[in-house]
């Protein structure tokens, strides 16, 4: 993903040079995304169809399937294709999941305070069947509570059968949660952990055996693939879901009914094989550009905050923050500096709301309305962080002076 | 449309020319789609950011949408983008639809026996609040039985609040149903009637006013657009949905979370604005087309059986049968002979299997049990259709000589 010509920059309009610093939100479409979309696009047929159109797009569907689950380490057969992110979240976190046959249904869900807001809004659980998790001042789940929460429902429910939801990778943070360890503490309970992958898949190595993960979702658009792409991978374990989001055709084995979006499907299969093939270069690139950009940051603008920086993080993100900066302000005056970056979370509604992760951590709320996420990509260049650093400069010493960024 | 290197023939590998005749399984991507999804691909950013990249982003999800309503002709504010036809049907069956703030649930749902397997789902129902409607041996929705059943839910419970979906055009027959007229009778019982318009949209005039359609459900793939858009259409009425089926993020007023589809949208948003634009034209164009095929047809294999025929039916599309013909071995013999067509409804296991429209309609089941589906498109010629009929000639040649196709 060096290629001059893929610069991300380049999407926008107008003459000023942009500068891509919102990966977090959505990631460039990878040039071999791309082609793999445009040969899908040109072919014709419904995957559901026995005749030879039918079959080709069928091949296509499969040979995604595969790519994306090796990508996690899984089975091609355990890979459900959604819409995205949010509908593998809403898939996986219903009742209606259970272990082997005759199972008995999830009785509860768990979620970390972190979440994002698809894994929060709690999927098909009943408001008082769903609990929350907290989190370590770091930013991390606190699995001492996981733990007296998962002991306090089996005391209650000896055969309670809890449903766990921590995500691999904080968003706003770039927090690396402690799954594998998170993944014992569930199943000595008798429990099942699903982990939202969607911000770790093709940045770190994110193996769902290796982290002991039963069900994990994941997202093209955040690794390289197309907007409108997404995936519920089940684990080794005779995971059934019985109740599908979406019902109708059989396709997807039942679990997910409509025609397949092909071509989202196959550049998200591209996108995942590049990104795997990639990964051991992109990751310590990617860290280094961000390492240098916290240290000049640091260096240049005292009193300035990595909110999660104590500890281990995704190689790409940052969250900056500086008292008295209201990042409302800072985004707009960082926009016209030519620099796409977020506060927190992608705003559903453009506008900036306070951020519920950064409550969880006890961070103050002054500090966190200011709290600017940076995120990088594999062709972030040192010119591009450096841009960043110069104009966080220029926010904090208008602050100094009174002026635009200043809290009311 | 007739542009020659946009023949949806040349998408399948081998030397033999192939001829396309399953649009109403999917259609060809239009071109005026394929271009806004190349240049929606090229964009960076997320439409839910503040900043240049994700405004960009927004805007073409807000062309788009206005260009799918006035296919319509509904309101853009009214309209929510899916991934499909079936997640649209999802989103639109389901009790939590209230007309008016305060308003009670639904809590009857009534579809005819004819509907698209994700509609015969029966949505967020519990199944005993789910009931079904006859149609005629002629293919559409028996009216007088669509009163009775009304007229006995009110007799049972005054103040029900019924829903009611009926497709606007069947997909295995292209039977056109009296909606106008269902409307008024659901409206009289103070129910509200949804619409799964995915067969029509593009190739009848499909007006959601005019219809007296509450909700109307469309997909981007049957009109030219890609697979993976679809959207619900809610009418001027003061329809609320209380519990989306995605939730998370504010995206789509809040009635579809999750990151919008783009490339997909913005795909659709052209084929619209293209169909609407050749509606006029192509409708009878593929009519003359369609009509010379069953003509043929007629004159060339007495005993062949156009099913549905007596009823007004979309312009593309012929459902065929004939005594003795099993529709598994001539799909197979069809597709050999490079012709793609369907059995009824495209079969999303791959497998053929008795058809529940028919069943409904009251056909033989030994005469259904050979039904192949032709359905044409814009860019369907004279020489395709005839194609057609002598491969059919053929099929029903072969089938008194006791060979290939017979039913065991």
């Amino acid at each position: 993903m060096t290629d001059p010509t893929t610069d991300p920059t380049d999407g926008v309009s107008g003459s000023r040079r942009r500068i891509y610093l919102d990966w977090n939100a959505t990631a460039p479409l990878r040039p071999e995304a791309r082609d793999a979309m445009l040969a899908a696009l040109d072919l014709v047929g419904n995957p559901s169809s026995v005749h030879a159109e039918g079959r080709a797009v069928r091949a296509v569907v499969d040979t995604a399937r595969a790519a994306v689950a090796a990508l996690v380490g899984a089975q091609a057969h355990g890979l459900v294709f959604t819409s995205g992110g949010t509908e593998a979240n809403a898939l996986a976190l219903t009742p209606g999941l259970t272990a082997g046959t005759g199972a008995a249904p999830r009785d509860r869900l768990l979620v970390s305070e972190i979440e994002h807001a698809s894994v929060w809004a709690g999927g098909r659980f009943p408001t008082n069947a769903v609990a929350t998790v907290p989190v370590t001042a770091a930013g991390a789940v606190d699995l001492a509570a996981l733990a007296a929460r998962l002991a306090a429902i089996t005391a209650e429910t000896p055969a309670a059968r809890p449903l766990v939801s921590i995500m691999h990778a904080n968003n706003e943070t770039g927090v690396v949660q402690p799954i594998r360890a998170a993944a014992d503490i569930v199943h000595a309970a008798g429990g099942l952990l699903h982990v939202d992958a969607v911000q770790s898949a093709g940045r770190i190595v994110c193996d769902i055996g290796a982290l002991g993960a039963d069900l994990m979702s994941l997202s093209a658009h955040k690794l390289g693939g197309p907007k409108g792409a997404g995936a519920l991978v089940l684990g080794a374990s005779a995971l059934h879901i019985t109740d599908p989001l979406l019902r109708g055709g059989g396709q997807e084995r039942g679990l997910r009914a409509g025609t397949e979006n092909i071509a989202a499907i196959a550049g998200f299969g591209a996108a995942a094989a590049a990104a795997a093939r990639d990964l051991a270069a992109d990751g310590p690139l990617m860290q280094s550009r961000r390492d240098r950009l916290e240290a000049e940051v640091m260096r240049t603008t005292p009193g300035t905050v990595v909110l999660g920086g104590a500890a281990p993080r995704l190689p790409n993100t940052t969250l900056l923050a500086h008292p008295g900066l209201r990042a409302e302000t800072a985004l707009i005056a960082l926009d016209l500096a030519g620099l796409a970056v977020s506060s927190g979370a992608a705003c559903s509604s453009g506008k900036v709301a306070a951020s519920r992760v950064l409550a969880a951590m006890g961070i103050d709320p002054a500090l966190a309305a200011g709290a600017i996420r940076v995120s990088l990509g594999p062709t972030t260049t040192e010119r591009d962080t450096d841009a960043f650093v110069t104009a966080w400069n220029g926010l904090v010493r208008r602050l100094s002076r009174g002026g635009c960024g200043i809290a009311a």
